[in-house]
């Protein structure tokens, strides 16, 4: 039962649209970079490692599409940077998006052997090529990161996690989610906890879908009372995404995960990040240096058109905060625990 | 500009009720202890002080209907007991209304000196003395607390608070938020962070619309955004109320409440409880003993009839956390700081 946020049919791009879910599934047909920029921006679709494969897919089409337009090589490289730029501006936090970009224009862009200058089926084959390798690599790195957490939490009965790190999120796979998968697939008495995630809900709304569609009942709190849960309820490992590690293991991930890592440490609990290395930054010293995504205040002062909020307040709404590695007691990626010292730059 | 959660008007009780607000302002007359101890269930009127109050008053208005009706004595107190107990039963986590509906009833039941046994009349008019005392003292509680509070935070310029502890949250001064509105008295150019307060939103509804009656625009954040705000964004102090402070200083307040002191201490800042000494429970050893009410799932999955969970998910939903003493730096009553020896005991 796998839960891909985009897919392919006969060539046709349609992307799951997230802010519609669990009430409805409706699938969005993209036609090019910019309505997948747009499609990113509104969250339709959103989770670092699924919006870095977006836009490497959308890439891939835009440039198909400038080839059939019959657009020479070198403007269709062009092109794709001025979109890639479009792309990587609709959201600052995860470094995925970045990556992506700038790799799917990278291999586009280098001639193949026998020319001179970029031709332009060459460059759209070359970003397909590339956009489908970032996308299976991702698929991967989630088998690889589900395997290793959970082989840190043998003994784990009791889970809790923060907003939705699941297959949406990612290229299919999911990455603390995928963990939890797999530790509820060793132990089916495992319990899940998870937090709403205010503003937008994708806690209540999304992980919550993506468990029952696994057949597991999750446990719903808000995220005031997640700290408490974890003090008092037993909980054995809290487990999160990252949207950017820093070089020093600083996580900037959704907001509300720093008060949870607080928690977990006061409670004596590990507090596992859970991201494929296309998240780590080395080119950021430390999570100070991060840039916060600060999205619309209306996000929290109405939901679904009913009002939250008295009127006229303004909420300070930022999408992501920052965990101090102090704070992580293990960081999983798909190359083993711990920042490897092999991998690669952002961007 | 005085703000109350209940009035009497040419002997007619009424309440506001807050679960409309801010959008309208309805007042429901109460005719009996069971009409109020509806309103306190459905949290028309809520806040430890204020509904231990509220309870007192419709105690009051019980003994005067059943005097009037010529009920002898003796069986009005026998029904303002079974009455108190229904008023007691709604909410178990605040002790000001075990509190109050004790104090009023033995007040009622002890006969005048000339009596032998209570007379109706005589239990009656005890009864809306002890009330009104009740009331009172509340009132003049909460503007010891604001001095006391007020002084303790000489330099503070930016504060931040959760849930609701203003006017309607007490017999109409507040305490932790009536300590803010003092700093603002002091200095206008104080800046006001709350948090909305899941999942019921009383900071982003009741408190975002007593500061904004005051001329304060606060700043709104979701409680998960808070500890990273605590963090990041220069908060000098962290003020809250309380609904029950066990004998070592463990504290009940509103879901959330824990979270915000752990980044309270992360952070070096003060975190200040404010409660008057009617909320110290002396007979309660410490936080593990102090009941938490669970309220119903259905006010995490749904807000104002808009589903905010995946269809048939259930949520753990305390309406209570417990903050331990040692992270509380200051606990502000109307006698000073710290716990005062003198206090008597809950009951």
């Amino acid at each position: 039962m796998t839960l891909e946020p985009f897919r392919i049919d006969d060539g046709v791009l349609r992307v799951l649209d997230q802010t519609l879910l669990p009430e409805r599934e409706e699938w969005i047909e993209i036609n090019g970079a910019d309505e997948m920029a747009e499609a990113i921006r509104r969250l339709a679709v959103r989770g670092a490692p699924a919006i870095g494969i977006a836009a490497g897919l959308a890439l891939a089409l835009e440039a198909e599409r400038l080839a059939k337009n019959g657009t020479p090589g070198p403007s269709l490289i062009q092109s794709l940077r001025a979109a890639g730029a479009r792309l990587k501006a609709t959201r600052p936090t995860a470094v995925n998006l970045a990556r992506a970009v700038n790799h799917v224009i990278a291999v586009a862009s280098v001639p193949n052997g026998d020319e001179v200058v970029p031709s332009a089926d060459g460059a759209a084959a070359r970003a397909r090529l590339e956009a489908q390798a970032l996308w299976d690599e991702d698929i991967a790195a989630s088998r690889a990161m589900a395997a290793h957490g959970a082989a840190l939490l043998p003994d784990a009965r009791r889970v809790l996690t923060h907003c939705n790190t699941g297959g949406l999120a990612t290229g299919g796979g999911g990455t603390a989610l995928a963990v939890i998968l797999e530790l509820a697939r060793r132990r089916p008495e495992l319990e899940v906890w998870i937090t709403e995630t205010r503003p937008l809900l994708q806690g209540a709304r999304l992980t919550a879908w993506e468990l029952s569609r696994a057949g597991i009942e999750p446990r719903l709190v808000t995220d005031g009372a997640a700290s408490f849960a974890i003090a008092r309820n037993g909980i054995d490992a809290v487990l999160v995404g990252a949207d950017r590690v820093a070089r020093n293991g600083d996580v900037a991930n959704k907001v509300g995960t720093y008060a949870l890592a607080l928690a977990a440490r006061e409670a004596g609990i590990p507090f596992m990040v859970v991201a494929p290395t296309s998240t780590l930054d080395l080119r950021i010293e430390e999570g100070g240096a991060i840039p916060i995504e600060e999205r619309d205040s209306s996000e929290v002062t109405s939901f679904r058109g009913v009002p939250t909020a008295a009127p006229g307040v303004r909420a300070h709404n930022p999408a992501f905060d920052i965990t101090p590695a102090r704070l992580v007691t293990h960081l999983v990626t798909e190359q083993g625990v711990g920042i490897p010292e092999a991998a690669s730059p952002g961007g």
